[in-house]
């Protein structure tokens, strides 16, 4: 039976989960779970995830959610993942498992909440809060910061100067893919200022593609959308 | 040279650490930086780390941050550690990335927080913030319900039913010992309900003493010190 992957696309941790498997030639099924419409809080979700997030893998009997164990397991279980993804020296996978701690209370709790708080909070019946995005709008300046000029030093083309990508990169950069949802205004005043950051996630979609492109297609749509809303919205001020 | 690990004992990661060091005989000297004398913003940390967080270590030229990635790698880096602090197993190992992935967005979202804008605030010249703290009980509620039924069950005595403990045990509950410094009546509503959790802590306590109890003997002076202050007002109001 092949891995199963419960996903959303719009999900950031499920794209890199998909991605990865993708360009490592896993085979899996994508099994979609719409968050918008509540599918991770059925009963038979739960079953797989009591947690009711995605992305989740099955593979045979074995069940795991959190999408850095996912790909951390995905690296170490399938023979055929390339060594950069998730390095076997000792001192380079410690600075990666560094990175991936380092996301979780810096550039995931930016980005995540000020995203939902400023556009997706409506898609799940619940409101916009501008004081939290505005919290989280300068833990996210802070984060893009510090990779610019600490993950994203030396010569190299990818996080902690690799030159190739590994998981962190992967994980980080769908994190930051998730802007695009933001107006164009808010996306620019953030990402703007941080040239290296923007040059890393092209080095890391180029890296992966076509991959990267077709699973980020879902959320260039959603944005599409968003921008239609706001350019109609605005008409119908004037 | 032997291992350095920067630390402040009143830090729950950092106490993490320097308990596992100890329980594992890993020769190591520690670095005191006092996190309420702001003795992490000084150049010379900076140097050390510049995300300006405890712990770290400096193993030789090698240097680390973020707690878990420390764990990890002392117990890959000292050939005396025993396998069940991190199994060597793939299935058991990628289980223990997911219970400390998840401690970043759950236990550690609440907890951290909640003890901030309750008690610690002011050591640090800040004003506490009963809103931040309110929402961060729930979280720490849920968290720690989400233990007691996902995280602990079946027959063994710490998390995902190991009969022994992991370097997840031991990070998990130095976070749950920060509540110590809470006003008991906060404390006994948060933790009361929880049974399973307070026996796994005390089974944590039990597997690393007579450590546990050196490391967090700092932490017990200032809650003494915390209810003593709480008695003053308590009587200068009657």
């Amino acid at each position: 039976m092949a891995l199963k992957v419960y996903a959303d696309r719009l999900s950031q941790p499920s794209r890199a989960v998909l991605i990865f498997c993708k360009v490592n030639g896993i085979a899996f099924e994508e099994v979609k779970v719409a968050l918008s419409k509540f599918e991770h809080l059925t009963p038979e979700f739960k079953e797989i995830n009591p947690m009711v997030k995605v992305p989740v893998i099955v593979d045979g009997r074995f069940k795991l959610f959190e999408s850095h164990a996912i790909l951390i397991y995905l690296s170490c279980a399938f023979p055929g993942v390339a060594d950069h993804w998730y390095p076997s020296d000792l001192f380079r996978r410690a600075k990666i498992h560094s990175v991936l701690d380092w996301h979780h209370s810096n550039l995931r709790s930016g980005a995540a909440p000020l995203i939902f708080n400023t556009v997706l909070a409506p898609l799940f019946g619940r409101p916009l809060n501008p004081q939290v995005a505005a919290e989280a709008e300068k833990i996210l300046f802070k984060s893009l910061s510090k990779i610019e000029s600490f993950w994203l030093k030396g010569n190299g083309k990818f996080l902690l100067g690799g030159f190739k990508p590994s998981i962190a990169d992967l994980s980080l950069v769908c994190e930051i893919m998730q802007l695009e949802l933001l107006d164009e205004k808010d996306r620019s005043r953030i990402l703007g200022p941080h040239l290296k950051v923007r040059e890393w996630v092209e080095n890391t979609r180029n890296a992966t593609n076509p991959h990267f492109d077709e699973f980020h297609k879902v959320l260039l749509k959603l944005k599409e959308t968003l921008q239609k809303q706001r350019s109609l919205k605005l008409t119908s001020k004037i």
